[in-house]
């Protein structure tokens, strides 16, 4: 459902909005500026894109004698959006120190205050429509500003902590087991009455054989006895650009495992913590989620990832779950994990579905121009907003992408 | 069919491989021994490459007292197979002046005549099945000895022609026109009881939604309507990463295509010739295609490109063809230039069907490892060897390649 | 003269490390955090990095009982001192948003309190020396905050000012006139009593011919001349290294030059202003001050740039002069701008004089390995700190690099 | 002293020609085609090239009634001339598979007919100095013929010889000794009534303080010593740049160095022989010679590379000597290889000479303009044509090039 149906649109906005500064709460204004690679965005920047999107999208269209915040921001805060105009280099978004994190909270502020107005008296329907995207859009750069921020503090040889904390090594969950399913044709796409994103329609037929889903998320325990079995040294196990990068040394063993003398560590939202074998293995790539799979095949007959068809077939009846800074263990009996513990990686590239649609104009450079050589990912992670997910939620990441929180959930 | 259906697989084996020497014929020792980029293969090594796997799956180990031809070569002409040791470096293939294309035409004598012996005495099914592979895969490399060297000759100034000819301008074909398939739960995937490569298999259901395919291929004069309408500056029509190679000067047109003052020609294997307007466009990237196919859809609602289900599903019913050095003009009526002239670009990524298992050795590196981030192309081209084409067959490059064959087939 | 001999060093020690903290005062936090290129370090690095100096160096080996302030600040805030252990890679000095601006002035004045002690009870000339060393080299960085904030405020589409403030257009200078020198049998490099660097040393001997030197910088009306005639243009007037940078679009104009509809302006640490025709041409590179000086020669025969013994043997009677956040005018007769407004570009390489030996252990670190592939320039210009210029000084560069205030002084 | 004071010019043009071919003949035509890095080129293009600069520089203005060979060689075999128009790119150069061997050949004797032509009918003694200067032209590429293919080979895993051939230990050479020179005010470049290169010109004066030369070159066994006490892993060594490039595995030990188990071995153009420790150490970069002096350096006070100016001033006295495919050892007393062995670093970058100015028009694009972030290496190698060198003669490669024969000469 979207936030129209479940809450005033004005009382969504404001929350949704107020959950980006907590976000940014514990950060300093330098914390907010660096960007340590192309693909992440500084904190100060997420904030100010997502204010720019309500800023161009609603305001310039639908504000009597709309007058632009500052005209800079219209090139400095474009994420992509050809149909709006010029852009800032993607890679040179840590270099602007100006505005400043205060000017930027400014420039949210004045947004939010005649977005109240506007809000206060507008019913058009078009308009809370681009609300509620924007919102849900905020909400996706809400995460995105955890796992950059995690991204950047791991850079540092100090290994900050976000929030410092202790963390309690998870209890030992239950051995995995298989859940079957029978298949068959099946509707794919979202087919409620709420909000979902263009790629999730139209909602169709598809065929799904019958298959087994494993009943939680692949461990930390499970995954370094993959290690320590040599999976990274073994080609047999690797799709050959996996290969090539293990070989390359980019990809010795998950993103942010520290090898130390007391043995393995994992840098965490909350700072270094020894690894917890109960919580799920997380920060691999694709192809470390399918070497994974590869190595349990030589043992169980068909093990391998899920196509994003069988994920959502036998997601309906998951249940939601979320929060945290950190993938909790799992716990309890059934088909657990699905959601709010890790974004897990599919056999699936990013497509459209058959007689997808992108909405016209700039707004609808959102999905479709992404779908070549990116892989969907399903569920959500511990860093998706509250009421963000659902079943038919497709998030999509390069194969080698490891600094979103991304897990390994078995099929056969 | 596989061969040893066709006809007795010593006489296959004796035509496949002197058709490989017909190819490199008209080429010089220096044509044969230069690599215009890391992509491509120099001809001289693909003349011992194909060897090598004769002598490595084939006569290793079954000829009685082998002895390689020699032991340097099992590292130089091993290509990509972990499983069989060390390799030498691909892009570094063309610096391999030594064997000289005489000392690689004597190790395919030697080879063909250990072949000949071992064949004459041995019945042994197991053999059979791995020289079918062997002369299958020789005629993969044939076709990339073609699309190779009109890379390399491309590169240079002179554009010297592998066969100077001069080619007739085809007759202009019939307007497009779109053929309608009902769809439904339709089985794909190789059903025969001939020779099929493992990634055809295993055959399974899956549903296909009712569509339209397009009478024939897109023609060069169709495309250039597509570029004089602005089609290479229109940021809205383009992948987000084939619009960056086009701003980065990469993409400026199809490959080959040269703009003179008189006109636009075209570099093919005849040398250069002026663009004819009744042949299909070729040598596209699949950001190409799908461009194209986005701005069709702009005045026919819903035109794009088929998913190689919806292909195959068409292609039960259309007729092989093969033959030439450059596609020709469709002819006739009906669902034409499935097979032939050019590989059709699909929007299926590369990816295992349901239950996908390779063969088991290092044989079995074929195909599976190289599932992610690649495309399929499904008919056939030109260039493709008489006798190697089917329905089911999937050919697969990444999106950006541009150098094979590759054409545009519509849908809707 | 050095330090100790103009004034007691304490209060050298307070008074220069005192300019830094004015030098960062006008920036924000996130301004001395930002890396704009490898080349350039943040500002927030340089204060920490000159105070690691101080702590490694002479508290270290001369503090009883020392203890570091942070031990991970070793290795953060090393630069380049391989006998001094490990260190954080160049690249990534922009990441460092944890130590704090603020946590950096706590070192700032926690070493400096130290420091104060150990002046005050200690009489050893060793020390003295070291902390003089430590004086210059934190003078040396104090240039670079200078230069490396002006390339970072200059990514930004903003153009932020360091100092807002507008900028008077110069009185036009007199015509350049060529001063003459004999020449001759002559001693070069450091020949006083007072603090010198490892680099000008030994005094030697060399001979100069005869020589004449421009009575002043090239001037930016004058530079234009050269932009006007093509000077970009023509392939004959430049290095082949310069021309292949200039044929990449890399040096279009001398850096921070902006072309705009109302003519030529300049971006400075005031903010971008129009450009001064009286006031010298800087931010150009060795290839554009050679380049320039041979479009020159074609009309006046013989003229280039002039070489690091003939500039120092001219300089000895030169009047010092400094300050100011541009370069100024050129006012009055005789040899003018030899110091205080562009670092001058000779055609000497960084080499060292007969018979130069490094000082002993990691300080000596400091010249000797960076002699190669880097030209000499001379004089200093308006943002080297008052009292660090000399008739000996060499300074280093790259041939391409530009974000110096580097200008032209012509020879024949 | 030039050709045409030596013997007849058509004698000498002859001679120089024939020469170029003897160097091809052990080569196949696809040794001559392939191009083993963009700093060498193919043997074919050595031989097309040095033919076109005879077409261009003295064919095209002085034959009467030119016309090229073939339109398409003016860009095709053009090196570097902008003053000649556009040219085909370095790197592509091994792309060239035609013009063939063959048709090149056909180039040469073309030319060389019309050549034999022109100057049998002109005395013009412009025309003279033209053939002078392409024929020292060719001679220089007679010397990267060599280097050139010997690199492309060493590419191959064959290890194949340019001519197979055993040779023979060197006796070992007598201790190193120093030989002392006054120095003083002295006269450097080319004084003689011969050809020089325009680069050796003008004659200058300059001041030389007294300095030793070592004897002979550093031998093999001596720098074997240097990699044994860790001369490769010791930063204290070494330029900065050259440690970077130690750091990344770029420089292990001398180029074609092969560590097997049974020692030390060496490719040669006579194919790999076991390591020779009376031969001097060739093939290491400046950064190799540099770190090589300064370990000397710590044992004997001040040793180091000598100058240009050095080396010149010392080499008027020195033997002339040449010949053979790899450098020979030392033998005899006094000042040994200062020709014939190996091209000895010097400390001096190539700057031009006081007063220095390249010829006019195109054919002055030879020297002037690689005046920049190269080091000048003094003598002659094995590989340098008999009568090419002088004591004036400087050669220049960047700090990192190892492909040709370079040695160590110290100076004190």
């Amino acid at each position: 459902m979207g936030f129209q149906q479940r809450e005033d649109i004005q009382h969504a906005y404001q929350r949704v909005r107020a959950r980006s500064l907590e976000i940014a709460a514990p950060l300093s204004a330098e914390d907010c500026c660096a960007q340590s690679m192309p693909d992440a965005s500084p904190a100060k920047w997420h904030l100010a894109h997502t204010t720019w999107f309500f800023e161009t999208f609603i305001l310039e269209p639908h504000e009597p004698g709309f007058a632009p915040f500052h005209c800079a921001y219209r090139v400095l805060f474009n994420s992509y959006y050809n149909g709006v105009g010029a852009r800032h280099p993607r890679p040179q978004r840590g270099l602007l120190t100006r505005p400043s994190l205060d000017e930027v909270r400014a420039y949210r502020l004045d947004v939010d205050r005649r977005m109240a107005q506007l809000l206060a008296g507008s019913a058009d329907p078009a308009v809370a429509a681009l609300v509620e995207l924007g919102l849900q859009h905020e909400q996706q750069h809400q995460e995105l500003m955890l796992t950059d921020v995690k991204h950047l503090l791991a850079q540092n040889p100090l290994y900050p902590a976000y929030t410092p904390q202790e963390m309690e090594a998870g209890a030992a969950p239950g051995s995995l087991s298989w859940i079957a399913f029978d298949g068959g044709l099946a509707e794919i796409g979202y087919g409620g009455s709420g909000f979902c994103f263009d790629n999730e329609l139209p909602r169709h037929w598809t065929y799904v054989a019958p298959f087994e889903l494993a009943s939680r998320l692949v461990t930390n325990a499970e995954y370094l006895e993959f290690i320590e079995a040599g999976g990274y040294r073994d080609p047999a196990l690797w799709l050959a650009e996996g290969w090539d990068r293990v070989c390359a040394g980019e990809i010795p063993h998950p993103l942010y495992w520290i090898d130390r003398q007391d043995g393995w560590h994992e840098f965490t939202l909350h700072g270094v913590q020894p690894l917890d074998s109960a919580r799920p293995v997380t920060h691999v790539s694709l192809y470390e989620a399918d070497a994974y799979a590869r190595w349990r095949a030589r043992n169980e007959s068909g093990v391998r990832l899920p196509t994003e068809a069988e994920w959502e077939f036998a997601a309906r009846q998951a249940a939601l779950a979320a929060g945290g800074l950190h993938p909790p263990a799992a716990n309890g009996d059934g088909l657990l994990q699905m959601f709010g513990a890790c974004w897990q990686w599919t056999s699936s590239s990013y497509a459209p579905y058959p007689g997808y649609a992108p909405a016209p104009g700039a707004v609808g450079e959102y999905n479709g121009k992404f779908m070549v050589n990116q892989y969907v990912l399903r569920g959500s992670s511990c860093a998706t907003p509250d009421g963000h997910a659902r079943a038919s939620y497709r998030n999509f990441f390069p194969a080698g992408a490891r600094w979103q929180f991304t897990g390994i959930r078995l099929a056969r």
